[in-house]
């Protein structure tokens, strides 16, 4: 019997009720059966520290293992001045670190958003892609997406009103799945 | 009698003998006679994270007190994955909160870089000048100041070897103040 | 008596019922008594390449002439495959060369742009104010226009129906204004 | 007994001389056994306009036939005002055109550039991915192949000096060959 291909979800806010955080739980619910996605929980991971990297914490270290026991990542990003946000980014760094044990190498990788706006993070969703560059990532290109409006796009149980965007969540982590395949 | 150019000096690296923090030192050091540069000590500024913004952070109020109080910002950046550090657009983000009192709104904003590799943050440094848009900061283009191959760019007394970065350090200060000026 | 400010409009598109060029003309009509938007007519230039540029084809020393004169830019770009089109990039790069006779030096320039989906150009003008460091462009941060939906967004003359929108291009060409007085 | 992969190499330069068509040319010396690579003539693509598009240019049809012809795709790209060549960008629109007919969708692609000064065409190289999110194509990451002052890079008969280089180019081309065997 083949096992789930495991994913690890990512979504780059610290606020305890942020539709990001929201978006990554409607995924984990929508995700086909042969995948599961796990969430992590960022909130403890420390700034970036060159000076640490001798004795990595023990966060990191959990952090380092986590990425590299998965097949594949999935990256939930607010738009913070048309960029990611610096927590996630933080996130990003020590998982690269140190020089050159890279634990984010060759992991296909797949990438939404939410924002209050009208734009859905389409700037920082394409910032994020160019760190894949660097760290080697096979980054899903289609379907992208974006969540616009957040604050009316989920209803009172957290659940995505919108067909359309389920589908595409449902499109997209099917071919981040077959990308693992490969 | 005209006071001084006030420019605030940040550079993205909590590393105690970061070369970006050097390169900041220099600037420091070759700053034409109008100006001063500050440099902000960013390493006690907590993860950025929405539930704080009802009452900010201590350190987060002296942020945007002393960003709001100067003339001009010289961010000095390191690369990391492509792109900046997540701990420096981590203060970036603090000090555009809670929206809309963003306190690098309207500021000149100049940019500079040192790295190990051949490329002297060249990246790090475009996707810094994406924020300025959001941040409404009025970017100093030219010159640009790239330093790479840090590690021998340096004598032991920390002070940058080659004439030609330097001078093309105090030309980016005086366009920077020029732009204040007007 | 002070005359106008003189703003060169370009729009990269070359379809006849452009919506872009749809964009520039509204921006002309309704650009404040101060400003006199000329468009630019780049149908005729060649592809660039660097073998010409001994003697100029005479449609690119027109093209750098009327650059030269003009006091500033307003770029109206559609989003081709998430940046600029190909021909608005060429007009720039001729507008360039030869090297380093850049006719673009030191200009203010703003940019706006439609499109037909839902994210009104937002990567084309990202794009395009990445080309700005080089050419050592001054560009107008915010307001920022995006025109998106554009086949829903002019009336049967053309102009634009939403006041918004207008008010926004309104505010954007006397930034542009403000920062050619300076 | 199974044929070669096929790619097609695009320089994005019209002069005869150009450093990247030299380096195409290298490319397809380098190239490993199982893989063919064909020059692409792009100097007769004329401009873009969407006015064109219910008849396409004869050209514009070889060109679409061409690419979808292909197992992979190899950029050789020049930069220009930190950004890909106007002229390259025209010959990638034309090939996405008329909507939704995308001659590049799902095609295995890699990057590569010369430039004069230091930075070996970085920035272009990173402007060129950011459009293939729209055109869903598969670019390999690593490793990247930068030629920085091209100019003192080739011998006398056209070919690469520096063997690290020349390691590079073979690595990148196994690495897209491997790519299109998935």
């Amino acid at each position: 019997m083949r096992s789930k291909i495991k994913i690890l979800g990512i979504a780059g806010s610290l606020r305890v009720s942020s539709f990001n955080k929201q978006l990554l739980r409607e995924a984990v619910r929508l995700a086909p059966e042969n995948c599961e996605i796990e969430i992590l929980d960022i909130s403890e991971v420390p700034l970036y520290n060159q000076d640490l990297e001798d004795v990595l914490p023990t966060v990191v270290q959990a952090l380092k293992k986590k990425i590299e026991e998965v097949d594949a990542i999935l990256f939930v990003t607010p738009e913070y001045n048309y960029s990611i946000p610096g927590i996630l980014k933080n996130v990003i760094d020590w998982g690269s670190r140190p020089y050159p044990d890279n634990s984010w190498n060759g992991k296909p990788v797949a990438v939404m958003g939410a924002s209050i706006g009208g734009f859905g993070t389409v700037r920082a969703q394409m910032a994020l892609r160019q760190c894949f560059v660097f760290l080697n990532m096979k980054d899903v290109k289609q379907p992208e997406v974006f969540v616009s409006k957040a604050q009316d796009a989920f209803d009172d149980k957290g659940k995505l009103k919108d067909e359309t965007t389920k589908a595409k969540i449902v499109e997209l982590i099917k071919a981040l799945a077959e990308s693992v395949k490969k």
